[in-house]
């Protein structure tokens, strides 16, 4: 495998600080870690969560599950609400897995309800204030309808609900995403208190990146799904989840240019390699922040430059002062994602610091 | 070859439409067009320009140079400045077709040309307004450096001076489109002048597909090189390149949900499809405009929905009034993306209406 520039370099012990981290964190409030793995979306990266106990995990696509399944994961939930056209893939799948789906809505499960005929695992998607999809939490008319419609079918196996604090990616620092915490744990804590006389085993699945890494407590929680905390980004550690030496991921790309006059790098690294997610840092649109590349990782981000624009395969660094007036073209940066899982799905492939390759589900596939 | 939800349907009628629309304007203007095969980056849709009479094409890195060679074409411009870690790719390629590369500066010259053995052309590129790369057009001495530098090897063949007029993308009518395709090519007739005496061959190079789509004329110009129009997109609609009937490409992909009492559609089409390209409409950000499926194409965009929120696999449709309240989990929608060339890039492969698939540079040769 020859590795092209640009290309992502993980780093792979900082990939295994952050599992164990997690791991550790789940254990001590006695909560199951099942990670979300549609983040590195590889094969050989789910191996380092083998390696630190996991054996649940989590998906967002049938493909998705089926090529974890092809390596050996048994037990997995796809936490993307079910479309009907997925349901003979889901019998066919379930057959040989442990396989739990998520529903979103009583139309979305009556959609599918009747052509799924192998035993699967339902969980119920609920809203907790994110606002995109799932039954708002405290909506219990609906929700009792989808219990029923679930129980109606012997096949099915109601599992419980599941969320996803997704408006915790707006937050920008610790304290806001420690409120939205406290107020999602206190609505699924309802949720919990009501079903569990008639589903003693019920499950509560929550979780995100943000408020996983920054809360330790998961009261009335069953399991957590964080997938991103394995690489984390510049995202996440605007969010506050992350210090910016935590993030285990960077894309390695040649400097075509150096407009010293202008305080501008060319790169060839663009949107097709770091997709087009950007943050607003000091009011300024943020592609991604610059490392110098040392081998085998990188430095800490050079203060006073970053990745300020982006066409399909060039980036433009702006920076102040003189601080990268030294380089030249066939220079290489290591630049540090916005959002990692975007970059990852955008390079199709990642490289450890000894050159093997973790490959990437192919687009083909999916 | 399966379909997987969501994918990506091209119009081929419209493709071709889209192809002798600019064939016949550059037959008229007396330019060569030398497509950029970026856009589609698929040896498949190459066929469709070798119909009409294309030859020699444009692409934007080494690798992508490499596919297309191999899919037998033989005259191939690389738009992209070489940083010397491709070097060698360079000779090998030079071997067997005829390659043309572009350096963006002395410095990114220099960088690379003692280690280019083989005899390969070589552009300029020179910067008219974009203030990306190349040299300023007017910069005579830089200019003059770069020619004189090329001239002392002996393999290297001095071919003119390529520009991108990539600020034709921020422009928002036709009127401004014009106004800065004017500038563009009164600087490279000033330095055709300059040149064409001691270069009686000089080529000028130039284009973007918002010029090329929307002037007629090329007074001074050999040759242009869009890439876009092939499919067009909801960027250059908004632009003024084309009209929405001539989108030629739009993802499809299934309703999960309809929040009718939100005017929401919860789709399975996310940044993993569309990518987070974004442009503003009415104010609005739009990540892609909304339209019947109908099998074999698709029918206008629907007017007051838009693709308004996009995270890694779900996208929300916002609409008003009751124009999208019919749908229900499992219909599917064709989404016109915002831009074209990443929704390749993300999508990886495309397929027509018959089924049959084109695939796309896959990411692991890159």
């Amino acid at each position: 495998m020859t590795k092209n520039l640009p290309y992502l370099l993980l780093d792979i012990p900082k990939c295994e600080q952050n599992i164990a981290f997690m791991a550790l964190k789940a254990a001590k409030a006695k909560v199951l870690l099942r990670p979300h793995f549609k983040t590195h979306q590889s094969k050989a990266v789910g191996e380092l969560f083998r390696k630190h106990g996991i054996t649940q995990i989590t998906v967002s696509s049938v493909p998705m599950a089926e090529y974890f399944a092809d390596a050996g994961w048994n037990d997995i939930t796809i936490a993307f609400p079910l479309v009907p056209q997925m349901a003979q893939r889901i019998n066919s799948l379930a057959k040989s897995i442990a396989l739990n789906v998520t529903f979103s809505s009583p139309q979305n499960l009556m959609a599918s309800i009747d052509s799924i005929d192998e035993r699967v695992g339902v969980f119920i998607e609920v809203d907790v204030g994110h606002g995109r999809s799932g039954v708002p939490a405290d909506n219990t008319r609906e929700l009792a309808l989808m219990v029923n419609l679930i129980g109606s079918k012997s096949n099915l196996v109601f599992k419980g609900f599941l969320t996803h604090a997704g408006h915790s990616y707006s937050a920008r620092d610790r304290e806001e995403v420690e409120k939205l915490h406290t107020s999602s744990l206190s609505q699924l804590a309802k949720l919990r208190s009501f079903w569990i006389d008639q589903y003693p085993n019920i499950v509560i699945s929550y979780g995100d990146t943000p408020t996983c890494s920054i809360s330790d407590e998961f009261w009335g929680v069953s399991e957590i799904r964080p997938g991103n905390f394995v690489f984390y980004d510049v995202m996440q550690n605007q969010i506050g989840s992350c210090n910016l030496s935590q993030v285990a991921l960077a894309l390695i790309c040649p400097v075509v240019d150096v407009l010293a006059g202008k305080q501008k790098v060319i790169l060839h690294a663009g949107a097709v390699h770091l997709s087009k997610e950007r943050v607003d840092i000091d009011g300024i649109g943020c592609y991604g922040l610059v490392s110098r590349f040392e081998g085998s990782t990188w430095s800490e981000p050079i203060a006073n430059a970053m990745v300020t624009s982006l066409s399909q395969e060039h980036g433009v660094v702006t920076y102040s002062g003189n601080v990268l007036d030294d380089l030249k073209p066939g220079d290489l940066l290591a630049l540090l994602p916005v959002h990692s899982c975007l970059a990852v799905d955008c390079m199709g492939q990642m490289f450890d610091s000894q050159g093997n390759v973790y490959d990437v589900l192919p687009k083909s596939i999916r």
